[in-house]
């Protein structure tokens, strides 16, 4: 079949009927109807018509090497940096759909597939580890155009080093037991983003230090699958008013935990189990980082572009383009855009092949971004409040400019360059960029994206080429 | 009558029928029953049911002059450093009501109320000048335990430097007229946190350079006083529930854009109108600085003791109090309300008599706290975020807890130290007070609670004495 | 004798003949005519005089107790709260003399020698500890005036935590063997400031996890002890011309190395030995923090005093008061000492007896104080090179202002409101502050004063008291 | 001749003799064996020789398109990205022989004289302009391989905004006449580095509005032209030992005030004179910015990493590579030197020909790494001092190493995976790098490279195409 458009998205996920509670209650009914689920099935099923329109189809999509037919460009294996350019071109297509806000649009988890199914190889001939599965899945989703979510980290009951769980029944998903159908899954995951709301979930651990053998295991399977729970937490949808809540009523990706009720996996949806070697060693040998990290940058630049347009218009509308300290803060965005799009570039120019044949981009710089969007993110959003100031608290409604104190609101909320409405429109996409309940996970989401900071420092630090200057040093001994 | 209970403020209130509007329609029925101000009012008749209770009353009252009646001790125009540290008692006792979040407890404008009183002779003898009217306010308000609130930004059309509103209309309020019966008033004002919610508002100008003649007024009036109309922003409140909304189900104060439509303000109620000059000293010489800012550090210290509580219950409920960087961030919390403590015992201790009589905090030391403040107090806030981590986006809603999925969160979300329950009431406590709606326009409202943060830097700077180092490089010259 | 003057130090010091080396030279002649040790020598002889001038001597001393003397009163312990002040009366007059760049003006250890005294019930009954001798060496330093240095930081070798020293000859200084005489010492000690300028050097362990038993002693010696050896770092005297070099040719105090070359410590010198528990707990548990800290924050304080008034001096010179951002940068200088000075207050007004009578500056601010200045010191230092900027790079020298190129420099380096010679001194006494090798000394010295700023912030998170705001966050379960 | 060695080099300027003023003395004699610019001139001696030696001098020089000799590549005028590149690697060539530490190696004016150059037909048939003055000054230098200062900084009398020079006498350099021969210049400039140690200099003033007539010019003398006097700071060679100071001995530029007293400007030499439109856009019009910046980006990210090099050395020493707060200050260097690679490669990657045919550098890139190194240098200047901690305090000398108590330091200050010696003279390259006066001045220097930075911040806010968002913005309006 091929890339799907915006409708044929929508059926599909309707028709799952996959089991999800939101406040207390099992959602039935179509998702596409649902007050809290619609505006995200709505955005998503817009990214899919964006794929298909005449104009937009050539840069969205490729020809499938097994059917033929067009594919969403997000599965492309790359094998020049050509294909590298073509992928970030499509990648920045959706995300300025989206405005950088989607952390987990569909191009997210085709490239984690399509990474895991360029690095397959791997995996022959190692213990319970069958690559030829993620080959078969890999063409699937891409011929079908499937969604996915992914989930891997584990409920945060206890931080602490020294501890293991020791519950007699799981806690963390485990392997409880393996029939002749496939693997027997027990226990939870804290966290899908858009968990419930994509066709497939695929399942994994992240590696860690003596990662017990039952948790060492890695597979894909249908949302609706028998015994797979979806929980969400709280919706952050503010209300229908696109005008009241620009972003949540478009955006909310919605997270939840997964609830593993003696799911069946089936063994052609295994990837590997009981093998924690290779659960600690495939996401650092496999192509996952720099392929996830180079789609993750991608999106990252834009919603920080977004943000720069959205701060410059609070600027403008209040007129304070003239105060040294604006300006510093302004340009406190521009040097972070600057620096991710280099690191961004860089990391394309400087990919090689890899030793499957694959175009990768270089790791170091998509590192460095992933080091530094932690702690900018949040900075820039603090920038925009600090732009806004009290402007960011008196904050009226739709249905206030259409009631009979719209006038008040119009004489006295006016701004330098604007209208009250459209600068309450402006100054409504700051707050929900950055004070909402929606623009606030978005902050979380950021922050964490690629793990523990503290973890990334100690990763950077372990893995970078530290004697690129030595022949400087050995001078003066 | 004295002061009052809660039963006699939320009827007092609720008989006022003030003008407000919310989202876009006229609040009718009485305030003390309408789902976005019935949690405030409840949280603020509790706080007068406190101090009328038998165990407190000694410390949160004392005898007015006048009718020698129990008054409210905010009232209390302190004489000595004994009468300093009672008010202090009796504001900390209403801030640990509030955890500190209510930043309109009645005792603030009490406070300003009294600093005007005690301020009153620099009014003497001067042009359109009324120092008796605001001594009868000052009487009355205690003596009948009033509650107010002010409003004094003007709308935020144009911040350049060089704009000067000239409009033919007036947009920031202004006196359009005098009649024998008064001052005739029309325009807005930007913001008054709960506004129409008090019995009473306190309007002023903010001293400023060349402020316009037909600005430079003070006055106070009844909320319903006729044309006067107060427009709400969109409320904060998150729901009733107060396991999923613990805070701004009690605590959210609401903002208000003040309307003046053609305002009557009585003579009687007129403190100075017309003087620009008055307008521009009365605030920096009578003692409002020194009391007001007592009153917000009081309550800001037990808000970040409020903070660090809620940190040091994640990290015990996650078990992570080994992490190095963890003790790190706590600590910056200690020596945040450390210092603040710090500042304000040497407020009291270096308080000095006015020229008035009455025993005035150091302003030094307070001013110090408000320059740290709105940087601390945003930074705290990211410090309970980056603790809580993906913990403080999978929160699942009470309902969650009593249907059929219980069991899952009761089992998957439980902590290293306490139930699944108590674990998420923490985390909600932590998300509401910092991620929510109501939690942002708290950290917006305390960067901002004593104007712009810039402007407070360049007060100190010009203010302090810097010449105390001076003997010492002197001798290098 | 009692308290001393100016001569009678300068005489004791020379006559001890210690075992000093300084750049691979063993220093020959009196110390007071050494061009590296000179200007200490002046400095501190100018204090002791200080404290015998007829105007200054009822602040700065008090009547022994034994010897009915006028002695000197750092050595006061406090029983009040009036003693207290008087302490930080007489600190702060000595600071005042040397800017605060005098880290070991001789009141710290006179300090610490009176906190030990203070406390030394502590060893009463435990195994090898000998209170009595600290009794005797606290009154005979205190009726003669004896000046002291300490020295308790190991050598750097390998900092991993995992190291334990394993060589067969002694790194770290040890008690390799006993006699009847007292101890015997060999290895050596990473660091005395002033080490080899005072009368006396007191040795101890810092406490730590599992210190060796050969490693758990406490000691103090005469400097020209037999086998004791200085061997200082280079000198950072940039020269003679106090023009030049206005605080390094005064203030200069060096840091030496401390070999112990089978040194034997006399029985009536030694305070324990070989007790690892008390080597661990003494600290801790006696007065020397409290009593300590206070006489390093009094310092501190007027230090950052006289760097307030070098910046501000900058800002006059070249007239950049107006600028937002320079005002920005001197208030947080203003903030940090109205910070430190209102912790100091506290740790005053909170005081209390402890268990052997004494009256102890409360500790917690104190802490709270050693946890800012490290950060903030290093701070301000950067501060004033950017006030300075290009001006801290182009500074002729004295001779530069003597020479036919004179009229040059008068011309083209005076400042908006000084002459070219004013505005050079200010300018040299900004960089010898903050970059000469003197100045950058300073910053490292302040920055690690109290030791690692990560353990400090340790330390303060687990010793203070968290649950003062516990019944707030209880309203909420 | 084209592209000269070392001794050649050493020959011209000795022979020159400039008039230099150290310290109130005349400089006599030459400048080669003169105790404070010898180790200046030897190292830049060994550049010249490491371009003329055979193995480098293909990557190092190429043909003068006149004389048809090799040139010092630095000259080279890009026409393509292949020439841009060559230019990379030579300027990284001599900065690796320099460690980063010759702010001013030659190619650094090489190149802004090629830049002017490159740029001169901006002066065709303006008033007062000699376009070919620029040219035949470009081939004269690039074919006699001159060395060159700059300088342009007025006098920091008073940096007020509202200041105006008005005294009789010239305080900043002006023209005062101008006759036959050329223009009469008197007055003074603040800094030229390497003042008086080069072939010629260049004056001109740096854009400014409202820049007087008799300022707006720009020309290049040679030093020793009659009344230039060059009047140096005090010197940071710390003194001969390379093991003492292993970079003052080496580095040490020195910046000097430049008089000029009646100096003769000949016509022929004069590139504009009285042209206050000219002097304000000729360099951000030309080609200035762009190859400068190239330059100086990629000395200082050689310089960075020989930053981390010394700290890795470090933490090798002492062995503290398993602490994470050392990993993450080890990281934030890491994430400087690939920022700042990154936004180097993005300039050359998006470089496109100018208006005059010469391949620019893209210009984004480079003002935001501008932007970013007076940041990070300084931080990444404390890191290294945080990591040395007590060992950058505790510094014997060569001569200790030496002497009679040499085993006593190979000893006691031996390190985990270092003998004593080699442990002291990494920290010795530490301490020489951040807290010796040298070090120190480094800091200052590269903080202010490219100007005042809040400037550089305004200067990005102004010049950035901001709208790039905007087309997502506007969905929302």
């Amino acid at each position: 079949m091929g890339a799907i458009n915006g409708s044929e998205y929508i059926d599909r996920i309707d028709q799952l009927n996959t089991e999800i509670w939101l406040d207390g209650a099992k959602v039935n009914g179509p998702l596409s109807k649902n007050a809290v689920f619609k505006g995200l099935l709505k955005t998503k099923a817009e990214l899919y018509d964006f794929q298909m329109s005449p104009s937009m189809k050539k840069e969205m999509t490729y020809i499938s090497p097994t059917n033929k037919e067009q594919v969403g460009l997000s599965y492309l294996q790359p094998k020049t940096k050509v294909d590298l350019r073509k992928r970030r071109i499509m990648i920045e297509h959706w995300a300025r759909q989206t405005c950088g806000l989607l952390g987990r649009s569909p191009d997210y988890l085709n490239t984690v597939i399509m990474s895991f199914a360029s690095s397959n190889s791997h995996l022959n001939g190692k213990e319970n580890c069958f690559p030829e599965h993620i080959q078969s899945l890999y063409e699937m989703a891409r011929d079908k155009d499937l969604s996915f979510t992914h989930t891997f980290i584990t409920p945060q009951v206890n931080r602490s080093q020294a501890y293991f769980e020791s519950s007699e029944e799981p806690i963390s998903a485990k392997i409880i037991g393996q029939t002749n159908e496939g693997l027997l899954i027990k226990g939870a995951r804290l966290l899908a983003t858009q968990g419930g709301l994509t066709d497939e979930v695929l399942v994994f651990s992240t590696p860690r230090f003596s990662c017990p053998n039952e948790e060492a295991f890695a597979f894909a399977i249908p949302s609706n699958t028998k015994g797979l729970r979806f929980i969400c937490r709280e919706s952050f949808v503010g209300g229908d008013s696109s005008f009241n809540y620009p972003l949540s009523s478009r955006f909310e990706e919605m997270d939840s935990m997964v609830v593993f009720d003696n799911v069946l996996v089936p063994w052609n949806r295994v990837f590997f189990h009981h093998n924690a070697e290779v659960a600690a060693d495939f996401f650092s040998v496999s192509s996952f980082h720099p392929f996830a990290y180079h789609q993750v940058i991608i999106r990252q630049i834009v919603k920080t572009e977004f943000m720069l347009s959205v701060a410059e218009a609070m600027v403008q509308t209040i007129n304070v383009s003239e105060y040294l300290h604006i300006q510093q803060k302004i340009s406190e965005i521009i040097i972070g855009i600057e620096t991710m799009k280099a690191l961004l570039d860089k990391s394309e120019y400087d990919a090689a092949e890899d030793s499957w044949g694959y175009m990768r981009p270089s790791i170091i710089p998509l590192q460095v971004a992933s080091n530094i969007y932690p702690e900018i993110y949040p900075r820039f959003s603090e920038i925009i409040q600090l732009i806004g100031a009290s402007g960011l608290v008196m904050l009226p409604t739709e249905k206030d400019f259409q009631s009979d104190i719209g006038p008040d609101l119009v004489r006295y909320l006016q701004g330098a360059t604007k209208t009250a409405e459209d600068r309450v429109k402006i100054f409504r996409l700051a707050w929900d960029l950055t004070m909402s309940s929606f623009g606030t996970r978005q902050t979380q989401y950021e922050r964490y994206f690629f793990g523990d900071p503290i973890r990334l420092a100690s990763q950077l630090y372990k893995s970078y080429p530290k004697d690129n200057g030595r022949d400087m040093i050995n001078k003066f001994s």
